[in-house]
Order: structure tokens, then C-alpha cells, then sequence
């Protein structure tokens, strides 16, 4: 664990510039709309070690595959969301000194990253190597929720001793390249460049032999200043920029706006991008700096308004979930259909941005109660247009069915690690099941029964081929899997895969039954093929130890050296950080508890007892080293009143990031895993279920906390639920009323109610 | 399976330019002398698909490691054999037409190895594209066993039409590159050239980060010519190049001879190779390029003369085993301790040409018969070296003790696949088991409690520390492993894995009760550490079925989907080349069968019987897709007396290469499997083994045979074996009378003796 900024409910705000964890401070201050986002990365560059990244959604590179030994069914490509140019640069000099941090003398740094308002500030003292000339600098920057192409910039200079020639040298920079890069390779090339105002650079990915689309950028920026004069223009091969110079005395100000205009060939073909980002500057002057923070600071106080979760008496964990709110919205808002979330975001290049399973697992879930329905459905469109990669997929392994790919731009799996891409195929459930959910939640059978069985009658297929028939045991199987576990790897009878795998085939049996005769005959699914369905549903091989009453995580399990977490030394945590991979896959410790997975997936399935035992077997030997683990474990906890493991969790999902409890967040924030903590209030403390069409919670407050208040969107309704230590309020903000469920009464909500927790408990 | 070249017990020979299979027919007719040696590319070029290939023995580069994502544990670089400088070069044109049998007209192609006198001959008639001229090119070329650093080609020119203008380019070229680099770089980079007289080129392997030394190589050539005349000399950046030309009308002939004299860094300092390699030169023209040729066919005539194994009547066995035996002494014959025996040897770069367990499993049981003690010793002693590796390999994984690598040049491990690299683990076995082999072979246990003991001690702490103590099965267990049986990966409790790991503590052991005590306070073995050993070994975990009465070859074996090879479409094989690796790993087919390879390893712990269950069970159900297979599996199969199985196994490894059974030739030869041949026949159908000191022997006559004859080493002594139809002929050529065991019956041969086979049986 690791704190590199101070404790405020709405501010992640520093004083210190730490050059040793400069790449934890740039991820932990990442800016981002949906659209286009970037790393915390200072303007005027920095000469230390830094991770400079600039991020477009949907703009990727299909990277040559790089592998040790080739395995058959291996992608040719690992798709990855591609650094792209740097338009924050702004070179700076004073008195032909050129200012960087790694290097200068400065004093009153200061780095805020605004979440209420969606800005990232920053400030410092800075001195002359001859102690005579002191600027104060100060720098705000903004991507705009209110017009999405738009990047805004403002540095003030402000002199406080000495006399100050200060240069200004915005530019828009597209020699950039990723550092995970596969063969070190420059994924741009230059299209067109041009100095006349507004400058302007258009870029264009490489070609590819994978028959992937190039993608053209192009940005063009508009510099307004205010006491400095452009002096030149400057360009070279994929760079532009100009000059802006002034010469000021003691108490005297600078201004530096740089208007920043970014489209793409996702929207505009390349021969008309620099008339659309001319458009766009023209406007974007016109309303001028402090209209357009004003309406994306109101775009996000909107944004606040619906979503905000407050929390009264913890001002860490008041700060760790706005931190996860704010990155979320920040990555997606659900805005463009042909997108999905990267588990990096805007922040990082780790994992190539790409689709994941962490969606439907995940992010669905939060989605679901705060976005419309429309938002999720999206989600499960994605998917649905995707099914040609998966079949595809599942061919490559010699499979029928559809195999959805463990990471992915366009349905086709990019991954390539055996263990991972043959055998991580519990994200079929995953998919499967986000389409239960949507469906469960919204009380809508319209997706499933028109769209939605296409995937679940493709990935029942892909189960029904997968699995074989152990005549030792008399049951269906699946050998050669990794399940959400990935502490081990290639096991056989993965409860969860098992589980999931049975599942699916059952609910689309169920489904089939629905719809109409048209889409059965385009189906075309036999009654054999609904018979051995049937069949592997009926005897599916469940690994369940008796004696100890829990299921088995896998075959072998309980085989292992079996101990629990507290007799690990915590020196050697995160274990992978100080362990070898042989040692941590033989070792019994996991990484998120499979069996636990499938108990919060298919919650209502399992008694009480299940629960508590699973639990108290699993969680004790989980080390939580992956994103995903604690929320869902937080979740659990809470289910089984456990509420101080509950809240410990709590605070490892909420501020996993902020507290770097993985040591990995220099690489990037944990996107995906940012729902977890706004789960582990709404399902946790507060106990949120929909089944039968009946919305319910049980609610508790945590110990330390005076209080909690959050809004979820439900059928039409938009409902504020707060809970304090004895009461329960519920209102109906917009919309129709509601029926809701607390504990086991039933209350009709229409407008404002309030409930003794005591009194119904 | 695919056959290129014709049927013949001395020659690999065809007719047939076979452009398809170029690669295949330049792997099969690779030649080498231990030091260097090259594919048979041809000397004049070749424009089509080809391999250029030539290495010289431990000549390496430590390329930078590439992997998918990286694991804690994984070596920073994968050494492998480079392609070093092409030196048979000799570019060809007529009446200003480039000689190249990619494009030309030509006709009476024949390509022969000679496998008696270690010659490569080629010839064919070239025609002009007008169609005037017509000339017969014959090319013989020999790298000598005689005096290693020589390599002799001469060239001679018929002209059958027309006239020619005949233009010889013999050059030296160090502009070669490894198709298999991880990053595609050029590993050399020149010292210096020179064209002055001889002509001569040195070449050093670039720079590297790992702190292994650069190796440097001069190479020069004296050209002889006959009817031409030196016309110029060429160089350019790591190329030197003379050219001689004549021109003759029909009838006439030219001739080229060209000497070249290779040394490297790993003999000569760089500052003193130019030397050596002028007088190496100046010897060898002296002597002439007849003498030469002479001089080695001769060392080659003494080899067969001591290892040549005879077959009577199977045309196909014989050229078969005299195949391997050619690859193998082309590869290795003893001379340089500080080599070992890569797996494609001089032809091919898949697996780096480094050492792998190839070299303990299947080399060593041959070498000790077909070679003094000493060559053996020095294999033996390559891994004593290589100790501080093997500790460094264990540590890496955070193990004690000493683990053998999977590849390697120093001891350190360059493989970095997790499942072979970090589980393949049954290697450290191997490398116990070939110090007992030895001991066993000669009787002497010098070595065994000088060094031996040494390696011993520190595989069994690696062993001790690699096992885990199961507490529900009250038993030692060892998870993670990959057994011989590549086709499972990550399995728990292999058989042959944990049987050799208690096998090793057994046999440290009994040792260690034999060393002097200065080298028992040396190795500080604890009664402690002893009295654990001891427990392992009495309570390892031994997967075993008993209604079937077989060794399970890990935990979960039995649960896949049971069936037999023969319910395989036979387009489906090589399984590796048709099914994905998900498909593989969950099938029960085998690459070579573990358990199997146990019980030919420890072979006399195990009754006939048992023998007799595990390969009825395990065989059918073995593809052989490994080179190592069906070796093993032909020795067991003669053991059992099911003749004809041992037969077709035998086939498939003397012929493995020739009949390209694995589809994989194209890529080099399977060196180290090439002594599977040799111990099918002694170990297989002869029945040789040694046992309590007594040399003992089971004979029997494949069916189609009419009779085999080999010669072994044994305790000083070299003995004639003979097997007809009835008979067995036990001849003892050189040194002491020995006492042999001819089934039940111990018989002193000294001089000739003939026992009848049905007598004796």
C-alpha cells in the first residue's frame, strides 16, 4: 500500500511532486471523456522517468503477435488502443532556460485533480539557476463531457521577483510510441501537416496484414495569449507548433489558452477532419475558456447529481468511491455504441484497452442501476455484433459454438497465453449471464428473446462441444481450464466453469421455450441437440468435498499444501511481485475465489449455509491480488453479516488505486475494477437484489460511518435510498412508484419514506 | 510420412530436385564434424525457397528473451547456435547467366550423401536459355573429420555444348541472419577483412547485455583453380570474394578447389586466428585437396569400422540405423569437453542447438557403448561444470538446491515457456540418472563419489524442497509438473516425475554412504536433511489404479475421455500440426508416454507383468510425436516380446528423418533421437543390459531380418555381437575375455563363441 495523496472528499490533491513515483502520480491524475483521455503527464514535458500517454477510444493497432513458442490457435495479432499524439505539450523557457521539474528549483508545487468539476490543476514556484527571476506557474487542463473533441489548456505565468522572458511553445507532437509495443515498432505515420492557423497535424496508423482499418487523426490546436506575442512557427515530421513569446517585470501575469480540436475517422473520413476541427475551434473561441469549463463543469454536476454516492464519518472511503465514480464516467458513459471499457481506461497501455469479460462481470452490474437501460443494452449489443469473431474463435480451437475472446476490438480474440486464450472460457458464462441480468433487472424480455439467444444458443453450443463424458465417473466434464482464479492455471472441473457452463445451457433452454417460432427456425436447434443440453445440464460434475461441506475449487485442490493467508510473511506481498509463477500455481493461495464467484453470480441458488462455509473456506486463503476480487467478496460478506471483513474490502476496492494496494497502478488505473467498490455499497452494505421482479435491500451501516446515500435508476424510476444508523429513507426522485422490499416487508414508495433498519430488520 | 531419397545402405541419393521439399532435402543432407558443419544448401545459391545454414559448435548468442506476458521466473535470454558465416559460397555464372537451379534448365540432377566416406556429391547439366551451351557441373564438398578446422569443396565444370564462358565467385559471406532471431537482428559484425592472399574474413557476434562473452571467427580460403584464371577481387562489409574465370569449348573441363580454414575465439584468441588460419591453409594445399579427401574418408572408415551396425536382409533398417549413426558422429564424437550434443546439431536453429535431457536419456546409454568411458565422463562432467547454473535455476524459482535446465549453453536455463521451463522438471531425474548409467555401464564409481555426488546432492535438495506434504493424503505430492508427456501440461503427481525424484533421494543416499568423509563435511548434508529424504522416499505419492493394475500418469488421467490411437482419423496427424494445443492438452493421446519412460529408466524395479499392463495400456494411446518416442517404446515392446510393435518402432526412429514421419525434417534433423535407432536394436532386439557387473544379453530376429551385427565397449574390452535366425556369435575384437550372460546362461567369450538362440532361450 502506497498514499502519495492527501484525504479529501471531492480532491486528490498533493503538494509534493514525487519524482519516485511519478508514474503512480500520472495515472492517479488522468483525465478522461469517454472519447479521448490522458495520463497526468506535466504540459511543458519532464525529463525523469515518466509514462507519457495520450488515449482515443476505439483508435487501436493490430500488434504482431509476440509469443515464446507458437501454439496452434494462437491470434496473429494483439489488438492495443495506441498512445496517440501528445496535444497537451507546451514547451516552456524562461530567460532561455527551459523548465522541468526532474531539473529545476521549485517550491509550492501543488497537483489537484477536481473530481466534482472534472479538472486537473497544478502549480509551482519556479527559480532561475541564478535565484533572481521567480515565476509562479500555474496550469488547468479539461476534456471536455459538453463537446467531446474538445481538449482546453490555460497556464498563467506570474512573476514575483525579477524580470521574466518567458516562451511558450504549444505543440501537437505525434512521434509518440507505446512502450508495450511488441517489436518496438512507431504505429503513426504522417498524413498532412500544416503551420497556417489553426495548425493543424494529421496522422494515420500503419498499415497492417490483418486486414485491420487504419485509423487517421487529426488535431488541430488555436493558442490565445494574453501579454506574449507568436514569434514563429515550427514544423517537422509529425510535429507542429508554435511560438509565443513576452517579456514581463515583477507582479506582471501571462496567459497561455490552448484550444485543442480532435477528430478521428471513427467519425469524420480523413479528406474532411480539418474542416470539422476548424469548425470546432472557430466555436470553441467564439464561447471562449471560461464558457466551456463552465458547461463541463456543469455537465459533471449533472453527472454528480445522479450518480454521487455520499457517505457521512469516512472521509477515505468517501474519497475512494467518488475516485472510482468519477474514473468510470471518465472511461465510459455509454455514449458511443461501437465502444466498450478498457480495463486501463484513459490511464495506462497495459492490457491494450480492449474488451473484457470485467464488462459483463462487473461493470454491467453498476451500469444497470445508474444509466439507463439503454446503456446496458449497448453493452449487450456490442456483444451480439460481435458474434462472428466468436465463432470464429471457437473454430480455431476446433470447437463449435461461440467463444467470446478473452480480449478484443472486434470479436476476434487478440490474447495469447495458452492458459488464458484456450482456457479462461468462463467469460462465456460471463456474457451469458450479463444477459440474464439485464434482463432480471429490467424486467424487459424484448433483448433476450430477439438478440440475446443468438449469443446464449452460440455459447451453449461452444459448452455442449467442450465439455466430454468421463465414463470412469459417469459425468460430464470440463478438463483444461482457468477459471477467475488465475493463480491456477490449466485445472480440471473448475467449480466455476462447471457451474456456469450448466448454467447457461439450462437458462437458454428456458429461453428457447420463449421465442418465437421464426427465431427458433432460424436458431435451428435440434430436439437432439436440446435433449444432450439437457443431458450435460442433468450431469454435470459438481467437485464438492463433504466432509468439509464446500465445493472444490478444482480437482486437485484439496491435494494442496492448504493454508491460509496469515501465515504468509507480508514481506511477500503481492505475492506476484516476490514469487516465482511455479510457486505461486502450486501454492494454495488464490487470487479471487472461484467458487465465490459463482455463489455471487447465481446468489439465489445457494443457501445461507452454502454461503457462510464457501466463504469461510475461501476467503482466508485469497490474497485479492486481482482487481476484481475484493468487491465481490466485499459483497458476499456483507451478505453473510460479516460486516468488518465487509468494509475491509470495501476500502481495498475503493481506494485500491488511490492506496496502490497491487503496487501495479504506475501502470494505469484499475477501470474495471471501479464498479466494485459502488457494488460493494448498493449490493453490499446496502443489499440490493432484483429477483422476481422485486426490488429489495438489507441494509446496514458500517461501523464508522454516520451514514450513506445513494440514487439508483429502476424501471423508470430514479430512487435515493440513504441509510444511518437507524433509519432507512427512500424517495422516488423521478418517476413512477415504487414497490421496494426492506428485509422481508414490502413498502410502496412514492415520494419520500422512512423506516426504522431496527424495526424491519 | 514422406519419402525424398532412394533406397540405398551406404548413400541418401536422388535424382530429383525437389523444389518443394528443398528445405527437407537440405536438412537430410547436412553434413558436420563435431566442430562445423552446414545444411546441404548448394554453393552456387539458390533463389527459391531454402535454408542457408551453417554453425559452428558453441558458437552462440544470448538473444533477448520474447514471451506473450512475462513470469516471475522466466531467463532474460534464450541462447542458441547462430548461423555463422556461409563459407561454401561460390557463386556461379555461364556466358553471363547465374547458375541458379531455381530458374534453370537443367537436367541429371543427382544428390548424394555418401554416409561411408562423410562426402556430399551433387551434379546436374546446365543449359544455356538460349539453349547452345551445355555444361555438366559435378560438386563434392566434405567438412573433415581429419582436421577439423577444414572444409573442402571442389567444383568441376564439363562442357558437353557450345562454348562457355565459365565465371567462378568463391567468397566468404557473414551477411547471415537466424530465421528464428526474437527480434530480427544481425548477430554479427565484422573485425576485419582482408583479400590479399588468403583471402580471409573475421566476424565477431555483437555485443550483448547478459555479460556472455562475444565469440570471433576468421575464415579463410585458398582457391585452386584448374582451366580459370583469377580475374579480381571483391569485398564489401562482411564479405570477401575472389573471382576466376575461363572459357572452354565442349569437351573441355574446369575445376575449382576451393580449401577454407575456420577458427574461432573458443580456440584462438582473436589477434592470432589470421595466423592460424594461414598456416591451416598452407598445410593443407600442400598436401592437396586428394590427400585430404583421403585422410578423411579413412578416419571415417575406422569409425564404422568400431560402430557400424550391420543388417542383413531390410534394406530400409539398415539405411535407417546407418542414418543416425552418421548424424550422430557428425554432431559429436568425444573430442571437446566443453560441448554437448544440441538437438538439430549442424542442421537446423529450432531449439538453439543448446544441451537439453536428450543428452542423459538417450545419448548417454549408447556412448557408453560405442565410445570410450572417457566420452561419456566428459558429458557427465559438462553438467558437474554447470552446477552453479543449476543453483541459480532453483533459486530463480525460489528453490533450494540444484535444478538442471531445460536449455541451455552454461548451466543457466534460456528456455521460457512456464510449463516446460518451470515444470519440465523430470530433466533434473534424467541428469541423476545418467550418473547411475555410467557407474553401472563401467563398474567404476570414481566419478559417481568425486563429482557425481556432488550433482546428486544438489538435485535431491531441489527435490526436497520441490515436494509438498499433502495433509488429506498423508502422502508427499509433487504439483505443476510437465512430464516427457508434453501433451499435458501443468499436471499434479506425474508418475515419472515423482519417480525419479524419490529414486534420486534413494540413490543420493545409498552414495553418500560411500564418499570419503572429507567429501561427506564438503556437500554438509544434515542427518536432518537425510532423515527427511529418507521419509520422502518412504512416503512418495504413486498414482495407481488398481482395477486396471497400471501407474496413472497424473492425478487426473483417467477422467479424460479414454480412447486409442486408432480411433484417430489419420488426417488428423501429427496431432501438433491439426489440432490446437486446447484440443491436445485435453485429449488422452500422449507425445510419449510417461510412465513408460519410468519403467525404462529403472527398468529392473519393475516385474514383467507390470511391464507388461503399462504398455498394453499406455502405447496404444501414444501418438509418438515426440523424436524421442519410439525409441523407448521399441525397447519395451522387444523386452515383452511383442516383436512385431518393436519392429515398427524401430522403423519409426531409424527413419524418423528419412521418412519424415513428424513432418518437421524441413527444420533440421532430430539429433538426439538418433541414437533411439542404435538402442532399439542392442537395448530392443538384442536385449542388452547391464546389471550387478554382468553384461547380459536377450536376443531376438525381426521377423524380416536375416541377421544384425553390432560392436560394443565394455569394461575395456570390444565385443562383436552377431545375431542370425538361429544363432548368436559372440566375438571379443579387442582387449580381455568377458563373461556374458545369453538370457539365463553366463558364457566366457574369449575369442569367438557361437551359441544356438533356440538352445539357449
Amino acid at each position: 500500500m502506497k498514499r502519495l495523496f492527501d484525504i479529501d472528499t471531492w480532491k486528490i490533491t498533493t503538494n509534493e511532486l514525487d519524482k519516485a513515483n511519478k508514474r503512480l502520480q500520472e495515472s492517479l491524475t488522468a483525465i478522461g471523456n469517454g472519447y479521448m483521455g490522458m495520463r497526468g503527464n506535466f504540459e511543458e514535458g519532464y525529463s525523469g522517468d515518466t509514462h507519457e500517454g495520450t488515449y482515443l477510444a476505439g483508435v487501436w493497432y493490430p500488434d504482431k503477435t509476440r509469443v515464446g513458442w507458437w501454439k496452434n490457435g494462437y491470434p496473429e495479432y494483439f489488438g492495443k488502443v495506441i498512445n496517440a499524439l501528445n496535444f497537451i505539450a507546451v514547451g516552456i523557457e524562461v530567460n532561455g532556460e527551459t523548465v522541468d521539474l526532474a531539473k529545476n528549483d521549485i517550491s509550492d508545487f501543488r497537483l489537484e485533480l477536481d473530481m466534482r468539476q472534472g479538472l486537473l490543476n497544478r502549480g509551482f514556484v519556479w527559480k532561475s539557476e541564478n535565484g533572481e527571476t521567480v515565476v509562479r506557474f500555474t496550469f488547468q487542463r479539461a476534456v471536455s463531457i459538453a463537446k467531446k473533441e474538445l481538449a482546453l489548456i490555460r497556464i498563467e505565468a506570474e512573476v514575483l521577483d525579477g524580470t521574466a522572458d518567458v516562451t511558450f511553445h504549444p505543440r501537437l507532437d505525434s512521434n509518440v510510441t507505446n512502450e508495450d509495443a511488441n517489436y518496438e515498432e512507431m504505429f503513426w505515420t504522417e498524413v498532412a501537416r500544416s503551420i497556417d492557423t489553426p495548425v493543424r497535424l494529421t496522422a494515420k496508423t500503419i498499415p497492417n496484414p490483418f486486414g485491420i482499418e487504419q485509423f487517421t487523426v487529426t488535431a488541430a490546436m488555436m493558442n490565445v495569449a494574453d501579454g506574449l506575442e507568436k514569434t514563429s512557427s515550427n514544423e517537422s515530421p509529425l510535429l507542429v507548433e508554435e511560438t509565443f513569446n513576452g517579456t514581463i517585470a515583477s507582479g506582471g501575469k501571462l496567459t497561455l489558452t490552448k484550444y485543442v480540436a480532435i477528430v478521428t475517422s471513427r467519425d469524420v473520413p480523413e479528406e474532411g477532419q480539418a474542416a470539422v476541427a476548424k469548425t470546432l475551434l472557430a466555436e470553441a473561441a467564439s464561447k471562449g475558456y471560461d464558457s466551456l469549463i463552465a458547461e463541463h463543469v456543469a455537465a459533471w454536476a449533472e453527472r454528480w447529481n445522479r450518480a454521487d454516492v455520499k457517505i457521512a464519518g469516512d472521509e477515505e472511503a468517501q474519497q475512494g468511491i467518488r475516485f472510482n465514480i468519477f474514473g468510470l464516467f471518465s472511461t465510459y458513459y455509454g455514449e458511443d455504441e461501437r465502444l466498450n471499457i478498457g480495463p486501463k481506461g484513459f490511464t495506462g497501455e497495459k492490457y491494450g484497452g480492449a474488451t473484457y469479460w470485467d464488462t459483463e462481470a462487473y461493470m454491467v452490474p453498476m451500469y444497470l442501476s445508474v444509466a439507463e437501460p439503454r446503456v446496458t443494452e449497448q453493452l449487450l449489443r456490442y456483444r451480439h455484433s460481435q458474434l462472428p469473431g466468436a465463432f470464429h474463435n471457437a473454430k480455431q480451437q476446433g470447437l463449435k459454438g461461440a467463444l467470446y475472446p478473452m480480449v478484443t476490438f472486434t470479436g476476434v480474440e487478440c490474447h495469447n497465453e495458452w492458459e488464458i486464450t484456450f482456457e479462461e472460457i468462463h467469460r462465456n458464462g460471463a456474457v451469458a449471464h450479463a444477459i440474464y441480468n439485464y434482463t432480471n433487472y429490467t424486467g424487459d424480455e424484448a433483448y433476450l428473446l430477439t438478440k440475446g439467444i443468438d449469443v446464449l444458443t452460440g455459447i451453449s453450443r461452444f459448452w455442449a462441444d467442450r465439455v466430454h463424458f468421463s465414463k470412469r465417473k459417469q459425468k460430464y466434464m470440463i478438463h483444461g481450464v482457468t477459471g477467475p482464479n488465475e493463480y491456477e492455471n490449466n485445472v480440471n472441473n473448475n467449480y466455476h466453469t462447471n457451474n456456469m457452463a450448466a448454467w447457461t445451457l439450462e437458462y437458454t433452454l428456458e429461453s428457447l421455450a420463449k421465442v418465437s417460432d421464426d427465431k427458433l427456425a432460424e436458431l435451428a436447434v435440434s430436439e437432439e441437440e436440446m435433449a444432450q443440453w439437457q443431458d450435460i445440464v442433468d450431469h454435470m460434475y459438481y467437485p464438492h468435498d463433504a466432509t468439509l461441506g464446500v465445493f472444490v475449487q478444482q480437482d486437485t485442490f484439496l491435494d494442496k499444501d492448504i493454508r491460509t493467508v496469515d501465515t504468509l510473511d507480508p514481506a511477500e506481498r503481492p505475492l506476484n511481485q516476490h514469487w516465482s509463477w511455479d510457486k505461486i500455481l502450486r501454492s494454495p493461495f488464490i487470487k479471487q475465489a472461484d467458487v465465490l464467484q459463482s455463489i455471487y453470480f447465481l446468489n439465489d441458488r445457494y443457501t445461507w449455509e452454502e454461503k457462510e462455509r464457501n466463504f469461510d473456506f475461501y476467503e482466508p486463503m485469497t490474497v485479492h491480488e486481482s482487481s476484481l476480487s475484493a468487491s465481490v467478496h466485499a459483497i458476499l460478506a456483507a451478505e453473510l453479516g460479516k460486516e468488518d471483513k465487509a468494509v475491509e474490502l470495501y476500502a481495498r476496492t475503493a481506494r485500491l488505486d488511490l492506496d496502490n494496494y497491487n503496487n501495479d497502478t504506475q501502470d494505469g488505473l484499475h477501470i474495471t475494477s471501479m464498479s466494485g467498490a459502488w457494488l460493494a455499497i448498493v449490493q453490499g452494505f446496502a443489499g440490493m437484489r432484483v429477483s422476481d421482479n422485486q426490488l429489495q435491500f438489507k441494509p446496514f451501516l458500517p461501523k464508522n460511518w454516520q451514514g450513506y446515500d445513494f440514487k439508483i435508476n429502476f424501471r423508470g424510476s430514479l430512487l435515493d435510498v440513504a441509510i444511518t444508523g437507524g433509519e432507512v429513507t427512500l424517495k422516488v426522485v423521478e418517476g413512477p412508484a415504487l414497490n421496494v422490499k426492506i428485509f422481508e416487508e414490502v413498502i410502496a414508495v412514492n415520494g419520500t419514506v422512512v423506516k426504522s433498519l431496527i424495526e424491519v430488520e
